[in-house]
């Protein structure tokens, strides 16, 4: 019964300034920074190192009260996070269900803005690589439906993980989804490297790393999108870290994401450049500020390049 | 973790009657009286005075399981009730998110059937006033997205509230949210004042208040909402007693709200004349009966009034 | 508050494997065998014998992390397992809301397979009756919205339920639901009788019972769809056996349902022939395997038959 549940959750909301916003978009905005939600989860203990787990992870938008993205092709399910039913043992952890693929499991741990704020340098490092196009909720953040999941015991110091999901027919995509990736922490050193494939047949490769040097965490990370047609294909470099300063925590970062025949056969590049300060409230609290400079290519028949200011204000918890 | 997590509720349905139904409604209906919710809460300690809080409130229709007002253009988005993180110390309460105005918060406590019964008078004390019509879930009751709500300390039995909501650039809409209230306790009396204005730049007055005389609370409130255009202008009054004799609690209420230019230069007169009785099961629960006589004004090209008895009988309970 | 809500859940996924697939769906799948749900309910002692009670479910697909059958015709409602308040005392148990029919909520048990797998008799049992049509919800399981449900005290081992719903106004719906049923516990031996209407005026009667001989529980249960205007008036037997041995529970069961006038004047017969395993992990979680060859009539112009091999593989835990 009930002591079997845990409910999780956390919200970040804030106001975001765009200094140059395109049309229909505002220049202020309150606004989520990272993806709220709650999660139900539990684990039982099933004896002979067996353990039954389940993790349902709701995602919704805490300025206007729907779900995650409620409308328009990448609209989420309920259970965006997370739906997943999982047995775990000396084996490692097999899961079923929709989740993060092998790769984007672990990566947001690389991303020294932490998958959040403006100036975020996620979509470099997974090259805005869609997990599942076939599913109808497109770019499903990294996760795929219909999916088996598996997670390594510690191996002295490294995890694997691997991710399936069959095709079900959906018309237009052939391909299975298919991941691995290997992570590895020691010390002061964590690193991850991984290769997924997506249901219409293009691939990610991502290799990240972070390294604590006590006054300060370094990342860097590098991505390269390969699609099947050889069109568009992506590749993204980033880097930066993280200052711990008593409460506060300083945060710079940079990030290009070059695009293969963006417009005919002339290339383009993203930029993300930018730095914020969190001050810690508690262990589970914290308010934040950063600014960032976006550079983004736009046109589909001339190449032109959307510069713009980004800011956010806001306070993030965890419960 | 889940220590920090509360859950609570209300839940209310029975049978409505409604001796004159409009095309298509049923004279005989199992349905909600109150808005049925689910509320996950939570606040956390910072120390110094000061708390971070999140209230996530979801609402849904216990007749049919689906969310409040599943479809239409009154649509409510699944955290319909509110969504909100704040932080709260010396200073006040500061939260953002979705939730009630400075106006509509507190109102509810000032309708002698607490906004629920066939016999409600909120709809005059708020003059069916739309706080937010820029958002695609039109009606929201009271509520706006993207918002920014303040919230004083306790000022000697006063307490001022303020929301506030910027334009999010939805095309129409070029007005923002701005509400301001003060509510008054002292010993038997309770008051309140208040004004906002939507996204469409109408505004809303509202002043109410109740007094317990120990074998009697009577209730009184004032509405007038002013539109831009000065069409379809809305005032109303309400007033009525709760009186408590043993576990029953009898209720009585007359609401009136006139409408100017209703048809053409033609004002129209709505009227809520209500009476019912509540038998408390518990601190939590109770068992209610309601009959009201509406007259509800009609017709686009020639006034017309609708007159209907309607009755109701149910079971609410907090949880 | 928190202490009086009580979270519950069942979680059911696997890979499902269809040997003769129709056009569109998938030879291998990851889905869910039973219907996965969450459940917040709660009790409060009113004293005097008294109980006010409600239970609300949600439904929701494992395998995409949406609501239960999240498109077509057969969408679900948020709550689509139950929300309902109730009273329960030495009188039974009176409850308001959405839920399961008098003669469907007990029939589950009568299974051989509990309704899950890919080779339920729980199509036969209901004759694919419909108990709501009339609901935007259409095929909604068994459910009725604006239901009104009785639910006796046990009388000697016998408990008698009823179920009751309004019309309420839905064009072409003029039949109001009414469902009785009567369900006996002895010892080995448990049965039930029902018979219900829905809101088209189809009518459905069904009666099954298991004894239990120790080495195994054997199943038998009879089911006739009566429709209001003779077509397609259907017939079902099913018969089974569960044979616990060890961790191992073995399950076979047969299930026949024959369709009058499936094309023009022409009846057919589908059937289920099905056997499987579950192994038990504890009290709460199994992992379970089965396999059945299924006989589904077809066509609109001339009678065809699919037969198909369909089997699973997959975990079931509850919380």
């Amino acid at each position: 019964a009930q002591s079997a549940v845990n409910i999780t959750g956390l919200l970040d909301i804030g106001v975001k300034y765009n200094g140059n916003p395109s049309a229909g978009t505002p220049t202020y905005a309150v606004a989520r920074g990272n993806n709220n939600r709650i999660t139900f989860s539990g684990a039982e203990d099933l004896g002979g190192g067996l353990t039954a787990t389940f993790g349902l992870q709701h995602r919704f938008e805490p300025d206007t009260g729907t779900l995650e993205n409620p409308s328009g092709g990448t609209s989420r399910p309920f259970w965006q996070g997370e739906s997943r039913v999982g047995l775990r043992g000396g084996f490692g952890w097999i899961r079923m269900g929709r989740g993060l693929t092998a790769v984007q499991d672990p990566n947001g741990a690389y991303d020294v803005y932490g998958v959040a704020t403006v100036a975020s340098l996620q979509g470099v490092l997974t090259a805005g690589f869609n997990s599942d196009p076939a599913q109808s909720n497109g770019a499903g953040g990294g996760r795929v439906n219909n999916g088996i999941f598996y997670q390594s015991p510690d191996l002295g110091g490294t995890v694997l993980r691997a991710s399936f999901s069959p095709t079900e027919g959906v018309a237009g995509y052939k391909h299975r989804h298919t991941g691995l990736s290997a992570e590895y922490k020691a010390g002061a050193l964590n690193a991850m490297a991984g290769w997924e494939k997506n249901s219409a047949g293009n691939s990610l490769v991502e290799i990240a790393g972070k390294y604590d040097f006590g006054r300060a965490i370094a990342f860097l990370g590098f991505s390269h999108q390969d699609t099947i047609d050889s069109a568009r294909d992506r590749t993204g470099v980033a880097f930066g870290a993280r200052i711990p300063v008593g409460k506060l925590v300083i945060k710079a970062g940079y990030g290009r994401l070059k695009t293969k025949d963006f417009v005919g056969s002339q290339s383009a590049t993203d930029t993300v450049l930018g730095t914020g300060v969190d001050y810690l409230l508690s262990k589970r609290t914290y308010l934040y500020a950063d600014v960032a400079r976006l550079k983004t290519a736009e046109g589909s028949t001339a190449l032109t390049y959307r510069q713009a200011t980004v800011a956010d204000l806001g306070i993030a918890l965890t419960f």
